[in-house]
Parts: C-alpha cells; sequence; structure tokens
C-alpha cells in the first residue's frame, strides 16, 4: 500500500507503477538464474517462479528469453560503466597525471573484477557463437566504449604536450590491458578467484608507471 | 589392410592401433561437435555417430562428456602450445632483444588468435562456472605456462642488464597484454573477426616497442 500511496503522490499511474515493478522483479530473478545456470541451462519457468509472476508476465514483459538475456547483460554493462566513464572525461585536462591515471586505473580494475560482472562477462564470451550481436554489442557498450573515452582524453593530454603517443586508440588499449592483465585474464578461467584489494591496488599502480616510463611526455 | 600392414611392421599389436584409430576418430568428431554447439549443446549420441562409431565405443574410450570434453581441451593446448613455449626459452639468451621478442609477440598473437583455439577459450570461460578443474587447467596449461617461460627468461635478460624490472612475472604479464590487447579481448565477443596478418604484425611490434621502452635497460 505504501509504494502505491508513493507511486500516486510522484504522479505515476498506480497501473504503470506495478508494472515497473513487476518487470524489475523479473530482471532481478533472471539475472541470478542466468548468472547461475548460463543460457541454454536457464528455462523461463524458472525465472517466473523466482519473480513469483506467471509465466505470461514474463513473456508479456519481454518476447523471448535471447531478449530478456540481452536486456540484463547490455542494462548492467550501462549501469556498471556509466559513473566510470565520467570519471575518464576529466583526465584531458589533469594537473597531476600520474595521480588522475592511478585513479582511473584503480577504478577500472575495481568494476572489471567485481564478480557478477565477471560471470556476466564469462557467459556473453562463452554464448559469442550463438548471440554474435549480443557480444558485438557488449564490447561496443563496454571495453569498446572505454577504449574510445580513453583515446580521445590521451589525444588531449598529446596535445598538451604530456604524453607522447601516434595512435590514440592503441595508446588507450595498452593502458587498459596493462590494468587488467593478470586479474582479468585469470578470472576469466576460475570462477573462485579473490583478489585483495591491495593486489588490485599495486597492478593499477605498477600498470600506470609502465604507462608513463613508455608513453609519458618527458621521455 | 595397409594401415594394419603398417601396424604390424611398426610392432604396435593390431588391436591397440585399431582402437588408437578409433579414439583419433572420436576426438576429432568431438572437437568439431564441441566447437560449434557448446558443452550442453553437443550429445555423445552425435559424436558417435560423427565419428562412425557406437556410443558405447565412444564411452569406453571416454568414461562421460565431461571427460571427452576436458580430454579434448587440454590436448589442444598443449598441441598449440609446446612449440611456442620453445620458442619462448631462447630469449634469455637473445644478442639482437628487439628482434627475438618481435618474434615471440609475432608467434603469440598468431597462435592466440588463431580460430579453433579462439573458439575453444570461449567455451572453456562460458564453462568456468560448471568446470571450475578445467577452467584452471586451461590457464595454467596455456597463459599460465606461457607467463612462467617468459618471467623467467626476462629474469635472466635483467641480470644480463639488458631489461629492467623488480617483478618479472608482472613484466611477462605486461608483456604478454601488451602484445594480445586488441585482438584477444575484441575476439572474445565477436566470432567472425578477420584480423589481417600485417595488422596482427603491428601489433605485436608496437608493443614491444612500448614494452623496451618502459623495460629496456637503457632508459
Amino acid at each position: 500500500m505504501e509504494s502505491r500511496a508513493a507511486a500516486a503522490e510522484e504522479g505515476i499511474p498506480v497501473e504503470a507503477s506495478r508494472s515497473t515493478r513487476k518487470r524489475q522483479g523479473i530482471i532481478e530473478a533472471a539475472t541470478a538464474t542466468f548468472l547461475r545456470s548460463g543460457y541454454l541451462g536457464t528455462s523461463m519457468d524458472e525465472i517466473a517462479a523466482l519473480a513469483g509472476v506467471s509465466k505470461q508476465t514474463v513473456y508479456k514483459q519481454f518476447a523471448d528469453k535471447e531478449r530478456l538475456f540481452t536486456e540484463i547483460v547490455l542494462g548492467t554493462i550501462d549501469n556498471v560503466g556509466e559513473p566510470f566513464f565520467g570519471g575518464i572525461d576529466t583526465l584531458g585536462s589533469s594537473e597531476d597525471l600520474e595521480t588522475d591515471l592511478r585513479r582511473v586505473a584503480g577504478q577500472l580494475i575495481t568494476i572489471v573484477t567485481d564478480p557478477q560482472l565477471l560471470q556476466l562477462r564469462r557467459l556473453v564470451i562463452g554464448e559469442a557463437g550463438r548471440f554474435p550481436e549480443l557480444g558485438r554489442s557488449y564490447y561496443e557498450r563496454g571495453p569498446g566504449r572505454s577504449a574510445e573515452r580513453l583515446a580521445s582524453q590521451f589525444q588531449v593530454l598529446a596535445e598538451r604536450g604530456l604524453l607522447q603517443l601516434d595512435d590514440p586508440q592503441l595508446t588507450a588499449q595498452h593502458f587498459n590491458w596493462l590494468v587488467l592483465s593478470i586479474p582479468l585474464n585469470q578470472a576469466m578461467f576460475s570462477v573462485d578467484l579473490d583478489f585483495r584489494p591491495a593486489e588490485l591496488d599495486r597492478y593499477a599502480d605498477e600498470a600506470v608507471r609502465i604507462f608513463l616510463a613508455a608513453y609519458g611526455g618527458s621521455r
């Protein structure tokens, strides 16, 4: 009753609000089920039961299992990525490049080693043959977007004489992979790895040190 | 009859030889089927039919689907990896480090972007939740072993004053990921990427340039 009252107060029609809540419940149930059982191992029946709605409701909201899977994967990427992308965009105007690169590297490694995001990434990679469009979208909205944003900021830094580079895209990928190297690849193959924050910080800081040794303006 | 004769000539009992051929046929059929349909999408019936043997024969050779999958994955890793690992092991005595690093980088990127190996890697990652042991073994026998071998050669090069480093393991990972950055990650999400050899060469060479700028002994 309380949420109905709140919805009415915010001027949201009660029906729409209930539908939104159902949708949200389905998304949460589907995320949990896909992450645990994979795409082929998950049924719409299971999702409906976990969400406490009928199977028809699931199909009304999401045309089929593929659509639901896609929505979950891309929604998660957007949610996780947005704050991080904002942090990249201030790099170009940095007054203390090493500190700011360490901040971005630390955020990047923390986001990418999030257990739920790692498992989603494993699923998308495992299903890239069945769902090529989803694989491409994941890449574009996640790692691809991150690389684009980094590249454009590195270009600005090069114009300011703080970096020396010919190919900002490649420089962005080098930065990205100096940071992610060990944790991401190892985590792809091992579901039960547990990185300590101090270890992740060390990877991030060492990546920045090597990056600046190679690309720094003063070499 | 010819192969029977050949087997007899080599002193291999005819029965063992026939069994070896059957085993090889099953491995080839299973590899093709797993690569196309994934783990859950593959049945032992399908494999038996494609190999032209009975289902009992498949089960006699490989106790179950999981055992067969494991055998294929680890066998492929070993076959692909062995010649490459040999090439790493001469790095320490290099008289022209840039050239030799370019050779290793070029081999690494060529092996890792092999379409069949990429698809196997996707499958293992996608199934890491179901088969944690296989994921770990894949990592250890493939990327992990490569990193170990690189690290020990980089240590030798550091002792010769040709590289400056504190942590050979991390240095090895940095080398690995400077080389593989773009192609491997992008290929994980897109099954139909087709890298031109010239493009791969450029990635390999740029990786070596950046690696030596950061870790080279003369900085």
